[in-house]
């Protein structure tokens, strides 16, 4: 029987009702516990407890330490974590974790695991079984599903199916105790562990009508980089309202910007329309069909490690770790 | 055989190849004569030849008034538009022409509807279908699908089914030249027309790690509304880096702050947690099942009309045009 090192980090699945309305307050030996079962091969770590509205990049580096600190001790690892965001810190822990030698399940539920109709138990037992059966990497397993950890979207606020698998085949599905594997994603080897990150990356979804000048307010605020989530494949205002003058500010002052769809599904592609050709012009760096989280931590992650942009165009550009279809 | 207007904006449907990329060139008399066959009862309208990712509130206060303009003298329009920003204009006009006794068709394609395999000429003559069967209302019709146009989200940056119906039924298909309905939905009656709104609105959507100085730039910005994206059911960070404390000072200085969810699908709902209750006590208004183009364009109806917090809160809490579930 394989050794799982269980990591508790707080979030719906360990919630307790309180006066003031849920908060987590379970640890990963009381979660287990209402499994009932043999679990003599689950080892309990306590990391936090925390609603995971409140997991920032500190956080980030914290789960990452005890994730590494388990390699060598275990055969896998489950960390309990709340769905708020769990598609970044999968995302996230993706980079941190490059080419981990064993399998980190992030898994967690839509209601407390105390509640006698809860998704938490059925989730935790899911997430177990994978992670004594998948090779390395970062994944999430939540409502019988199985993907890869930097393909994951929260997409449903309340249903039990809270994630997709997005641009990216799902890894496997869960049933009757035994992992079903619906496809094997070819991952780089060669455990690389780093948690070196600038977060002082911004996030902009343009809405019509936008001004300009909450782009120019990255200069000021020192963000290092942005990711900007445009119009279809990557569209934005020319006229009136120029979002590309901006741009061009940006990346003058040699800051990022990284450019993606506020559409869910599919890549996106800024070469296509004359509209968005300019883009192209300024440096823009296209995110092609990687998610929004990805996006993301793959940026804070890029800045930790250079500033030099041509070598940031290359990184974001190169897939990692399955986060990205290359285009040929 | 009833009286259909067919207004052109330009838009990928209209877009021939230059040597700059693909840019709007076909006049809606161009586009009809593509699809061959008798449409004597269509009457052509250019209103202008735009990328919709250029489509601001100035470009939807043209298509209001001339769809009102139409009004008396045809039994339903067929609106053609780039599919960028089709959600948008097709949740404003749900509000600016409120009650519309006719239907107002958007449609539009993800390829030129000059190239032979264009999903274009298919979706214009879907489009003018539904336009001389349904009841009075803004719709989107793309792909055989028929949505409500303030429920209509673009997903798919290059598929042909490139809208969903969100969190509301799908109106109907359009299949062998027939509409099928599949759901009749009860709007409002009574036409009020309005291009009064107020464009002055920003979008927030969070990322972990986010500086809540971004939210203060709101204030900078002299931006009179904001729609924040939060985590899952509305969460935010209220530790460290305190969101909560930012959206604070907003709605001290009278900005009104639509919370709604960064997931796709289902309603945001920020009174479960503790981590967010404090946003309750804020006076934060929820944006329930709305999607985020209908948050966005509903919120600069509602501050054209009033910029009274109390008269605020109740507008949007409001199902006015289909596009929000009030909560019983």
């Amino acid at each position: 029987m394989k050794r799982i090192n269980l990591i508790s980090t707080g979030g719906t699945i360990a919630c307790v009702p309180t006066d003031k309305g849920l908060a987590p307050g379970l640890s990963s030996k009381e979660l287990l516990a209402l499994l009932g079962g043999d679990y003599s091969n689950v080892h309990c770590i306590d990391l936090f407890s925390m609603d995971s509205s409140n997991i920032q990049p500190e956080e980030w580096i914290t789960i990452a330490e005890a994730i590494k600190s388990s390699v060598g001790s275990c055969d896998g690892i489950v960390l309990t974590h709340g769905t708020d965001t769990m598609a970044y810190t999968a995302s996230m822990l993706s980079f941190m974790l490059a080419g981990i030698p064993i399998p980190v399940v992030l898994t967690g539920a839509q209601y407390p695991a105390v509640y006698p109709d809860s998704d938490g138990r059925h989730n935790l037992e899911n997430a177990l079984i994978a992670a004594q059966s998948l090779s390395g990497g970062v994944y999430i397993c939540f409502g019988n599903s199985l993907m890869l950890g930097c393909r994951a979207v929260k997409t449903r606020t309340t249903s039990l199916n809270a994630f997709e698998s997005i641009n990216y085949p799902y890894i496997g599905t869960v049933s009757d105790g035994r992992l079903l594997t619906l496809y094997n994603p070819v991952l780089p080897g060669g455990f690389s562990f780093s948690t070196d990150i600038d977060p002082r990356v911004a996030l902009v979804k343009l809405i019509p009508g936008m001004s300009p000048k909450l782009l120019d307010y990255c200069i000021d605020c020192d963000i290092h980089g942005v990711v900007v989530e445009g119009f279809g494949l990557g569209g934005m205002h020319s006229i009136r309202r120029n979002h590309l003058e901006a741009i061009g500010r940006l990346m003058e002052k040699g800051i990022p910007v990284i450019l993606t769809s506020q559409c869910l599904y599919e890549q996106s592609s800024p070469d296509i329309y004359e509209v968005s050709r300019p883009l192209r012009d300024l440096g823009v760096i296209s995110a092609g069909d990687m998610t929004t989280e990805a996006s993301i931590t793959k940026l804070m992650w890029v800045l930790g490690r250079t500033s030099d942009m041509d070598v940031v165009r290359m990184l974001m550009q190169k897939n990692l770790v399955g986060e990205l279809t290359e285009r040929s």
